[in-house]
């Protein structure tokens, strides 16, 4: 069930029989000559849909389209918030879902930028040591990647690129481009986009739907399992 | 052109032949007995989304489903965020798109309240005072009220109905509401949704998808008259 | 009762008695070319003044000379404090007040801009949500408006400048200005002052102290009420 | 001048002859049993006029009657704001001040309190740092302590009380009373007010108009001086 | 005993026998041609190990070596901070400390600024306002002052030189310079170092290592005063 | 060099030679039941003098014993300060030592907790974004557990146990105890210690003051290794 298709009565009810909602959180960002600008919003979206298909009373929040950017934030067509900015946004989302009476709650992070994942962190910590609820948050690009786990595979890499092969393969465009992650050590950049000379790290020369097919199932299968075994 | 569909390269070029963004900002918001919770959202993208098809190069930027809110903040099914966190949000992605190349932006509301419009406002002012940039904003539910102008009728009411009996038929539930705006004069309410004892102001009998299409229709010629005259 | 002109023992006496106080909210605002700076000013302290004579245990409390301007806000003359600064001090002598024992107050903007208007009800809701006490919040100018009802009337316009000839005559200057409000659409303006090319709004050719009078006593009677009505 | 009683165009000629602005900041605080509650409003307002009718193009600003409160802050009719919103106070006038043009500005406080004192200081140093502007910044109640020199005399005592039997006699009431000042060593007190066991400090049977308008003469001359001296 | 230099286990057992911690406040501020530049750090850190040495179950907290400069923050080797991370940090380790059981705490700053001072009571109030503890808050430099009474004396002068003396000889350099604190009235400066045209105020001919130890023992005397008198 | 005990003058002559500065970040929190709760400030305060003493003018600024803590946040003996506090302060202190004209800074973290890295990146981020200096940033937990690679061994592991005792032996208690890191998968959690039933993670039963300083020459020739590579 999304939550923007049903009535104010719809969720109502549903929270009466202890539903559990999950916030999928995407990003807006360059990723790579092939892959749409959308891609870190199509994945958790994607995520969230099937699982609340396959699961019992699980609603799905909208989707958040914008992130919190670091090595990719001058990089065209990258639009997104400050980290600020995306704290405030998940705190006020789970005060407002905790106070409709949602006591699960999952945060599904399709962009996985260490900023990012901490500003999301620092919310859900706040939020749960004031309030009596259960969350649990993590990327779905960590949770594929633990499964492929392909040597030098990344941002916009082999795994990205098949995972939207199979969600939105109308928007795969052009050849499959081979990219390095060229480290800076521990410098702190100016423009963190230095270490992405081709946009995006990986071999995506055997990217299929199939294979994304694979990590999909893989990812709605796991995340099932964390809202049956962590959120009861 | 939906942003999120488009690749790093293909927006570099949309900025490079002076690209328009139009930004739609929608809600999840209780909208009564009958409407969908997404129904501010569903209402500016599409129009959005419209204008885009009917206007060069204008990129729709993905939509930002959660606004503030005054009246239903404690109703079921409403999920919104802060006057500061929706400020900081407009701010950000403003400052983005302009960092990005873009000069001329298109804010679209989905949802009126005074408190939101304000806070977008405040954002829209402060950027347009540091940076070269035009930025035309309203909502699109204050451009079909000005143009159908149906006394007593209000949030969830005639216009927004037929509006989503054309874009989203398949949500609108049940029989059609007749709900009256309650005033408490200049008294500040702690829970604003005693205003509306019906969950929503205005009669529903009489709407209908045409009646809606034609709103629709007269909404997308305003935004496109709005970006030929105001952003020229 | 002015507050100011009262010893600390006066006010708890007075709060004893179950005291209503009265916030007047000024500006330093140009006004066009025939009215003082302080206009904003004068209005809500002189109603707030009357309001007290003529109704039992009503306290005034110190009139706070500074608003949020938009428009005016490059325009000589206007001194002003921004957004946050303004939401700020409202809530920080609300709950001053509240920790006094005052449990009914009224607050009275004699500046009535949008965002301006806007802090005010942010801060005052946001104390109304948390503490046990009744506000009464309004714009002098809005009230003063619809009992007027002049067409095109505004800023410093027929209505504002009756109100001062009778509050403040000496200091009405020269001849009696005519302006028009020129709208620049959705456009979100650097300079709002564009929309004032002759520095305020209305034909004021008609103006005078008898017909302020009139305005004023209205407006004094119509807070009476709302002290009486909705604050018991 | 009083700025609120020019018009827009008397404030940018006056502007333009490079005027120096005074600007009053007073406070609501509870002053003992014989004082009223607006004494550190009325002194430096009432020096500033002065000071602007001996001297040659000094406008006086709208007096703020709010200030930052510690030892009074629980006693009954201080009215205050925090220590962050008097600091953006003052920071926001003094942006808007220099934004019209004004290049001397004196502020000076009633109200004598630390922290008041320090986020007064903390604004205009911030904006001293980054503006072409000079600014001088004092209490009248320093002023007029250092020239009196009363042993033990203090807030609501000898010296404020005659100012104010010069200023405002109709406002003093009943007896003139003596109080003594206890310390608490360096405890941090939850409310200082205890330091005050009878609401003031000092010995005040001697007051008289006659010693308070020596003070006053005093000080406007010693304001005067700086104005001359300090800021040119 | 030094916090850092315990176990948590330690910590735990002192805790619940009721332990006393003295958090220390140093600053990195330039302290004349002859001081090092962490004059302000040595001497409360030495105070505090002292007085925890003489006294039962006091503990003494990291010391934190940076504080907030007005005077020598443009002097070279002055790293300091801004008022309200000050304020922030010492209401941080307040809320820790009052977490971990501890009700008695006393706070030494070496560094005496008024904003600094001021920064570091705001926090102190606001938490003694809230919790159940007791704080006492004062300077090191503060209660030497008072003891010595050198006249003009200050900042790196007669009495901080022979302090250092006593607790650093090895740092103190060259000749013994003499200083004269240089008064710009109330003109708010852009750049407080003018006062001190030879870095810093006071005659340090006479400086001793035995003047030092005098004055160090009292003060030690004198916080073990305080801990006995008004935390009891 | 350790910049507390340099004078003003010495830091400036530094600054004109090309100084590069060495920032030491540490904490204050439980280490398990053998290692002192200065355990993450006297590691990098160790590394950063020793490379002092190995390189060409590289000054040691005081360490900051307090950092952001999540997993043993409510663990005796923890004291630490916000997310929001330790951005500030590193923000703080580096735009005071660009102010000095240092363009060359190294902050060595003790503590590695992904929250308080996130932080102090911030931190850095946003100041080379705007200023013209060269940051290096780094834990030096991090450094030393890239070289040993020790399979399961974590907070107050072997390697740190190790560290102490070559830096620190005095202060290592007791037993050698053996901890396991217990998952609780992405579960946001009230009290992260739950993960740390030992109060650490690894087995430090061969822990040795030899291994330790393996550990430490090591990080010490990485991190001068940073200062002539990433920073030149």
């Amino acid at each position: 069930m999304r939550i923007d298709e049903m009535t104010s009565e719809d969720f109502r009810e549903a929270v009466i029989k202890g539903a559990t909602v999950i916030l999928p959180l995407g990003a807006t960002e360059a990723h790579g000559p092939h892959l749409p600008l959308g891609t870190d919003t199509f994945q958790p979206e994607y995520v969230a849909e099937r699982v609340a298909e396959m699961n019992d009373n699980v609603l799905v929040a909208p989707v958040m389209p914008y992130g919190q950017h670091s090595s990719m934030r001058n990089v065209a067509g990258t639009i997104g918030i400050s980290f600020d900015t995306l704290r405030a946004f998940v705190t006020d989302v789970l005060n407002y879902l905790i106070a409709d009476g949602i006591r699960r709650i999952v945060i599904i992070s399709g962009h996985a930028g260490t900023s990012h994942m901490c500003a999301i962190t620092e919310a859900c910590r706040a939020v749960v040591g004031r309030r009596d609820v259960r969350i649990a948050f993590f990327s779905d690009y960590d949770i594929a990647s633990e499964m492929t786990n392909v040597e030098n595979d990344g941002h916009g890499g082999l795994v990205e690129t098949s995972r939207i092969l199979d969600i939105r393969p109308d928007l795969v465009r052009g050849a499959r481009p081979v990219g390095t992650y060229k480290s800076h050590g521990h410098l702190v950049l100016r423009d963190g986009s230095v270490c992405f000379p081709e946009g995006m790290a990986g071999d995506t020369r055997d990217s299929t739907p199939e294979f994304g097919k694979e990590i999909n199932d893989y990812v709605v299968r796991a995340v099932s399992e964390i809202i049956r075994e962590d959120l009861s």
